[in-house]
């Protein structure tokens, strides 16, 4: 398998400028925003079940994050999934806190049979949605990475997409490839829906590719170097936030080949 | 026609504190507050049909902006728009992508029935909501603002109000008299929901204001100088959408009396 | 009555991390959680009415915040308060401008109704809920925190619960106790939802506290301690929210032994 260069799909989301359609929860909306703005991307939010359907079809990639449900929403998730499927967009899953409730674990398998290109959670929301019984309680992961692997594994194969874990370290699989990927910063949970605006990242970096798997990789690297660039010059969580949109704008080709720690696993 | 002085309105803003209601979408309610509070403005957001109209009633002046809709806000819109006609508020209309699905073109034409005192929107947007095929995809404006110009003039006929058109220039006009205004910065486009905010600014200008269309062309100069002097010690996005906060806090009649770039141009 | 050591109450949250389950409005939603996250608490934000209750019973705590409302979230308002009460958690309610609007003061009598552990306001909020007439408008007050003294007592007495008015100086009574806590920054008041941000934190000192008069109180004084350090090197606004959270992360048992001012008074 030939050589991930995150630096060539940066350049790409820069060239195309991928419109990155968001139903996303009302914690993250304006970090996503943002943070897509600083890469490159073009955000847009559009929930409502009268348009998102036709929305997506207007866009290069669609998110779909279950922070904050509630029934409009969600019938406006599927509708946008399923056109999503039908358009040919990829689409992202971001299952936050899919175990908590009865209510988050029927939505996450509603969408979940909708064949999600990508899954990105952190590992209590990948067991949970496997099947498992993850221990997360809101939306902060109790277990490491590593522990999520073999449920990452099945829900590859069981959508035929990719699943990206992401933790400390980050795994990244499509049932027969592996990824792992280091870097970012200890103070990235600290604040709120990084890891709600890294599954937009993912979405810029799969518009137009050609392999998901690869994008989603190159997306991850991406992200731990520019927060690897803010956490030096960061003096707690509030400059953090503002550094590290500073870094994702000014990330370019020097950063991302020093920096950038990615390797490929022997296959899950 | 008159001089138009940006410092003597923002002193009327900061001296009467006006409250402004908007009904705005979930991306730009955190930063629009934060840009009305800095400005010296009182924000307030409040969208649900059970209590819209009432609250307009108590505000200086109303934003309705269709960024992220909904039916139960889109009714509540409406009766805030009513309410702001029958009380004599001004409020302003932000057509947020309006031209991007069926649902937005439908909202849109029924608020601008409604006569807004002002409308705010990049050049795709106000095209579009003249009837006309915009190029906007998604929140961003893919025309320059001088290619609305005929849309815009149309728009003021029609409501009677005035039409603001901004990017690189910005232009303002109520159908009789036209003004620019230049300024700002590169990076107000890399943070998001800085228009929105603006609208907000629009509307905290109009509380208490004797010409419409005055008032507007100060907000807009007075926003363009917060950015551009946010934009001299920003080092990216992040830590503008910051300093450009700071900026407008301190904004004084000296740096509006040195910096702001606006000309009233000939009738369009 | 003994000493309250804010430090204390801090270093509880820290090690035990609770979960906060957070019914709040849009614009707060992220400061809050970035603020929670700050201070060391975990933050989410479920509004459903499939899931409010259900998820309250993971929690360690509960807030109820007005500010954006609408009939589907009252009635998930509804049941997460009345989860919390049968499973022994504190919740905190936040009464935004709950005297502006007839859906205010039925949305606030219907939630005070179920005997808040803590109820967080400005003084024109606690005198409306305690059925006076307080002049504010919309989400700012236009009372000192002395005007609603008596209103405070009434609604302690009334629940059984603390009510803490938050302003200059900040008031906190059980009916029985009261506590005055001094600090903060003049800049506070001009950052969007600090003060729905503090209602996150009195709920995460809340959360396995023994005494909530002693709770509250420490959670206001830390966060006034906080502002007070980030106001030494704010230069706005903007980078005000920024050193706030920075400071909050660092808070510790020095600045609080060293600047915190509370002190108790006599009864009301």
């Amino acid at each position: 398998m030939h050589h991930i260069d995150p630096a060539a799909h940066l350049a790409r989301v820069r060239e195309t400028r991928p419109l990155v359609h968001n139903i996303t929860n009302h914690v993250a909306m304006n970090s996503m925003a943002n943070v897509l703005l600083a890469i490159g991307a073009s955000p847009a939010m559009v929930h409502a079940r009268e348009e998102a359907a036709e929305f997506t079809a207007l866009a290069g990639a669609l998110t779909i994050n279950i922070g904050t449900l509630s029934p409009h929403w969600v019938d406006a998730m599927e509708a946008a999934a399923l056109a999503a499927g039908e358009t040919g967009r990829p689409w992202v899953l971001d299952p936050v806190a899919v175990g908590a409730t009865r209510y988050r674990r029927e939505t996450g398998a509603r969408l979940l049979a909708l064949a999600p290109t990508v899954i990105r959670g952190n590992a209590s929301e990948i067991i949970a949605l496997a099947g498992g019984a993850g221990g997360g309680r809101g939306v902060d992961s109790t277990d490491p990475a590593e522990a999520a692997l073999e449920a990452a594994r099945r829900l590859a194969e069981h959508t035929g997409g990719v699943v990206a874990v992401t933790g400390e370290v980050d795994l990244v699989t499509d049932g027969r490839r592996l990824a792992q990927v280091r870097g970012g910063h200890p103070l990235m949970p600290r604040v709120t829906t990084l890891g709600c605006a890294l599954t937009g990242v993912v979405a810029a970096f799969l518009a137009g590719a050609d392999d998901s798997f690869e994008a989603t990789t190159a997306a991850l690297a991406s992200y731990a170097v520019a927060g690897e660039l803010a956490g030096e010059v960061a003096r707690g969580p509030g400059s953090f936030a503002v550094a590290f949109l500073d870094a994702l704008y000014h990330l370019d080709h020097e950063a991302l080949a020093e920096r950038a720690r990615l390797e490929m696993a022997d296959a899950p």
